[in-house]
């Protein structure tokens, strides 16, 4: 952090979209005085009115295009389902030496989706910032969001240094530690850490939803002793993970195929009445998690 | 809580078994002065020695028939694996009038391993305070682990009306709501509750554990996106998780079958790219985190 500087890091920043993550990047960039300009671009006007009422820009648009015009910084932070449909609008106002990034939770979107499309001199530093909450929208965004946290960028090889040096500049001063992969091993750390985990919270909580009415009621009672903490994931942003899950289907499935083969053999055990087999794996698991906490991610 | 009574509510307590819920119900006793003397047994001499020198008990034995000999209230804090051996031993040591708890999360144990075994005269009422955390060992123990959260009583019709009110008592001291169920259903809203997200928790850090060691390390480094919060409940004791299994077959069973039936639609929708289901289940499950947040047990 440090004192605001007197030449600050951007002269205009867009962030087209302005949800939990891009609310979140507005007030540090604000906090920090790390843009001249905030300008906000969002799809509907009721998140945009909201956005203006908590001055998390300094203009604000419907039209992504114009929120672009002059940007020498441009943060894609919708939804992944939107990408194409945000470049199309984009690239025409897109100027040379502009960097162009965003916070997707799936770096082969970026590759497929709008790095084919952008001009020339445009500077792609695709970046995911790996932090969040239950939470969603512009009220939600906060600026410590990201201490502590990883933020992985993705730039592909022979990207201009100094447009990197920025993009990193940013999410330091957002308190992130930075990390540097290839696209594909992204996606796949990400779909077992991240997407594999929420599908399966979002899977038991659908199971539970599903429960007879008595039944129901009961699961909330009693939700402490261990479903309650499937219900905070399995309560994230739907269109988001929709997006995501579609985005990243090849690397899900294959964990997902781990975690069926694994969970068939646990079932296996039960119905056998193995106690060894299951007392063997339930000590094993006891490490990782002491890893975490060595690690300071717990 | 409320100042020390003059008349405690026991006179001898026998804690059989002095793991996280043992020295936590210790520690209330303590507290609150709700006996003249606690009775602690132990199975290893280290445990026992542990409680000792956290001053959890009066008394300190390896003998569980020992511990009980003139206690009014007894209560198994075992593994439900050792409730067997345990009533064996202690049976002839219960004198009528005695009230015979447990605090297990499988209630089935208590009537079949436990009750046809107890002499007449002494009063069964099971318990489970569905509460915990993922340490174990008496050095785990605290008075406020209880707090807020709910205590299952699951005496058989014709118990003992006193006797069960002085359970209800020694639980409302410790600060637990207090429910009455039915064996089989308590059995079946636990398999919901805790039994399956145990199991799902265990079985995800299990896959992770088994992954290549390169990609490991890198789920532990960004495991705040989403695993993390299944190693908390994958770190429970192993001992007392293989006998929950064991314990509560059929239950654990059926509810894992709807389970795999609903992933395996996930699985589907995610293969054949159909996002209006995903973004369907993942909107419905929002509803139940806000059930739990309004029922206060988030």
């Amino acid at each position: 952090m440090g004192p605001a500087q007197t030449k600050p890091l951007f002269e205009r920043v867009a962030l087209i979209g302005i949800g939990l993550i891009g609310s979140s990047l507005a007030h540090v960039i604000r906090r920090d005085g790390l843009a001249r300009h905030i300008a906000v671009a969002a799809r509907t006007q009721t998140t945009l009115d909201t956005a203006k009422r908590l001055g998390l820009g300094d203009s604000f648009t419907l039209d992504a295009a114009e929120a672009v015009k002059g940007a020498d910084l441009v943060v894609i932070c919708t939804p992944l389902g939107a990408y194409k449909d945000v470049i199309k609008v984009i690239a025409p106002a897109l100027r040379p030496g502009t960097i162009l990034s965003d916070v997707g939770s799936v770096k082969e979107t970026m590759r497929r989706d709008v790095t084919p499309f952008v001009p020339t001199g445009v500077h792609v530093v695709p970046g995911h910032p790996v932090a969040g909450t239950e939470h969603s929208g512009p009220e939600s965004g906060f600026a410590e969001l990201f201490r502590g946290r990883w933020c992985i960028l993705t730039p592909e090889p022979g990207t201009d240094k100094q447009a990197i040096e920025r993009v990193e500049e940013l999410w330091r001063s957002a308190g992130m530690l930075i990390e540097f992969m290839e696209i594909s091993h992204h996606d796949q750390v990400l779909a077992i850490t991240s997407h594999l985990p929420h599908l399966i919270a979002y899977t038991i909580v659908g199971t539970a939803t599903d429960l007879e009415e008595h039944l129901k009621g009961e699961v909330i009672k009693f939700s402490a002793s261990g479903f309650r903490d499937f219900t905070r994931i399995a309560a994230s942003d739907p269109v988001m993970w929709r997006d995501i899950f579609l985005a990243n289907r090849e690397a899900v499935l294959e964990i997902l195929g781990r975690f069926t083969e694994d969970l068939t053999a646990m079932q296996r055990a039960i119905r056998r009445g193995e106690g060894d087999m299951l007392q063997s794996v339930f000590t094993r698991t006891r490490a990782i998690r002491r890893s975490i906490i060595e690690a300071k991610q717990a």
